[in-house]
């Protein structure tokens, strides 16, 4: 429905950045209202086209770098070659939303083109880039667009990452139509590098604020806890000669979640479980859980993790064989503070209520930042709600993000 | 192999319980080392069948009741109306053990086998029962055989009894020779119900004694638990901002069991836990787990739930949605004082190690409690496994529980 609806409009005729999602939305439509555009996939590759069009028909060059990510390029009329990039990605997860990364993509969009109508060209070139992939959905690596950009990545790695099917990223890449060493241009490093995305989070709305700046991405730690007690007959055997796998979990989710509440910013998930037998008249004898722990700062990760090794050692001592594995580490990133300040200064001039804030989930913004100076904004998301069809941010949320865009780009590439 | 190496042998010359328990396990034998002997099945008949042989070769007068619970009675010199029955439940679980029920039966038939080789019969009669049903694995029901006898149960409820294959309990009986009234004299109540089990606990192992003398079977609360919280994002949600499940869960948990190792032979059991949606990077936002408590007093069991209400209550004010709804109450039972007492002194005088303790499993002597005066004695369970293949309890403490037993037979209708 989506997408024949939105097939037969102009989409360069498209002012409303809802209506530009929902016509973005339409390329990957899923019957539950979501979207699924996995990278190199014909809804990804059409999305991709569509939004070359879109962009040469708003007067931006375009083009496609060796991976896909593509690129509308309006020139600055001063110094062309100090570049303001901006823009987010175009994939999706496996029955995603409609704004996760699109919105990046279409507020850069608008604002560059509102920005041109109204002022001309900017004195700095500004280029919105529409990344090829960010989520990790389809093969076991995220943020590919990113990463090639900035030298993080090479096409060699393409040929040992393959999808659920099989397929290798080489080849997924081939067919369509990417994977090749291109003769181009040499590209320079950016400027700065500005990202707008959904929050996927609750603080916003919370605090009835219209835009976070983000300072800080939060480093991830991820472990797989298995806890080895006794099962036995659960009206057989006393208190005191048990030993419960699923009270020692409890223990270890009080602990965490204990000390995640002491620390401002430090969140801690127990979000997976289950135990074995798993039977209502039978002490588990065995729990495997997830521990999913994040801070700006890796010292109070560092922290936590002593904290749990700690009571690992007290459980041993009591004859408990616990294992807590880590499987997942991404390091914490700063996100540039030059860039943030300009962005509150230009929100309070314009009484736009912001919130200085970390983000607890990853973005493309920090894999520019070990390249240039990068910064990510946020708009509220309807309940936080993230990674499913009910994804909503209202329009004039929508909107609000655009006029901030348009400051920040305005400040960086006319000023 | 179990079977077909003891279906050689006269059961007749056994004379060691574990030969004999090993002899009995050759019906419902499975392929894992176990047994599987459900109510009214195939290898539930041969059993009770090759039994009554046994027992006939014992000497015994042997009958079936209406439900299929098999009787071998000596009768007595003096009193012979005054009755001492004896036994166990001759069903076992699916991959069930070789000992539960089964130990009681035989431990009970080499006592009065024993006694009569030394002593001549008995001035009371001595009646051992080989019960239909106590396990409650096929139909949903338990007790079936200590139910009939006591008046508990009839054989009208059998009709609306179903089986996993949808056979009611009645048909099964009818099929298997049962269920119809039977033409026999009216049997007097006995003058006191000796059973023999082993623990299926690990309290006589880890205090090295040889006999359990139980004072209280436990009442059971059973409880199904659903906590309805909020799930969102596990890196954007502010540890202030979460409702999550699994940890309201852990609070629940550490409540429960804290409290049960507070009161001495309490215990608080949550075996059985599933999370939703059950991901690592996601704040769980329902819970559902079971929570098993019991203690040989109702008004502990009263206390725990006035205790799990006021949490339930306590999350409701921060808008979590919690149930706790009991699906199961056994009450407690105490088992006969008198008996009790005879039997410590029976096992002080011959220097048994016993342990006065409560049962926190059921067992037929509580359904026999509201009936006759009746009592229940443990012999160690190796590791406190049960309900599995590997159930196991030496020769040299199946020895010590018949030998308890032809001390208290001795006593109660010999003297």
């Amino acid at each position: 429905m989506a997408k024949s609806q939105t097939a037969h409009k102009n989409p360069a005729a498209i002012e409303k950045p809802g209506e530009m999602i929902e016509w973005l939305a339409g390329f990957g439509a899923t019957p539950s209202g979501g979207v699924t555009r996995l990278l190199y996939t014909a809804p990804w590759l059409e999305a991709q086209r569509a939004l070359r069009d879109l962009m040469a028909a708003k007067g931006l060059s375009v083009c496609f770098d060796e991976v896909g990510n593509l690129y509308g390029r309006r020139m600055g009329t001063v110094q062309p070659d100090s570049v303001i990039l901006t823009g987010s990605h175009i994939d999706t997860v496996i029955e995603g939303g409609k704004f996760d990364g699109a919105y990046g993509i279409v507020a850069s969009l608008l604002a560059i083109d509102r920005l041109f109508k109204k002022h001309g060209p900017p004195l700095k070139t500004i280029e919105v880039v529409s990344l090829a992939e960010e989520e990790g959905s389809r093969f076991p690596l995220a943020f590919w667009g990113s990463g090639w950009i900035t030298g993080r990545y090479s096409l060699e790695m393409a040929e040992d990452l393959y999808d659920r099917e099989g397929v290798s990223l080489h080849d997924a890449m081939l067919s369509a139509g990417f994977g090749k060493e291109l003769q181009r241009e040499k590209r320079c490093v950016p400027e700065a590098f500005v990202e707008i995305h959904v929050e996927q989070g609750i603080v916003l709305q919370k605090k009835k604020k219209d835009i976070g700046i983000v300072s800080d991405i939060v480093g991830q730690r991820r472990y797989a806890v298995r806890i080895k007690g006794e099962s036995n007959h659960a009206g057989t055997t006393p208190m005191s000669m048990r030993k419960d796998a699923v009270k020692i979990m409890a223990e270890l989710i009080l602990l965490v979640t204990g000390q995640a509440e002491k620390y401002s910013d430090l969140v801690a998930t127990v979000g997976k479980i289950s135990a074995k037998p798993n039977m209502s008249n039978v002490i588990a004898g065995e729990v495997e859980c997830t521990l999913d722990v994040r801070h700006p700062d890796s010292a109070v990760l560092d922290c936590m993790e002593w904290i749990i090794r700690e009571f690992v050692q007290k459980q041993f001592q009591c004859g408990v064989e616990m294992k807590v594995e880590e499987w997942m580490r991404v390091e914490p990133v700063k996100l540039d503070e030059a860039l943030g300040q300009i962005a509150c200064r230009l929100a309070d001039r314009e009484t736009i209520h912001y919130e200085k804030m970390i983000s607890g989930a990853g973005h493309d913004a920090q894999v520019f930042a070990s390249y240039c100076p990068a910064m990510l904004m946020f708009v509220p998301s309807e309940n936080g709600i993230s990674h499913s069809p009910e994804e909503w941010t209202a329009e004039d949320e929508l909107e609000k993000g655009i006029e901030m865009m348009m400051l920040q780009l305005y400040k960086l590439a006319y000023e």
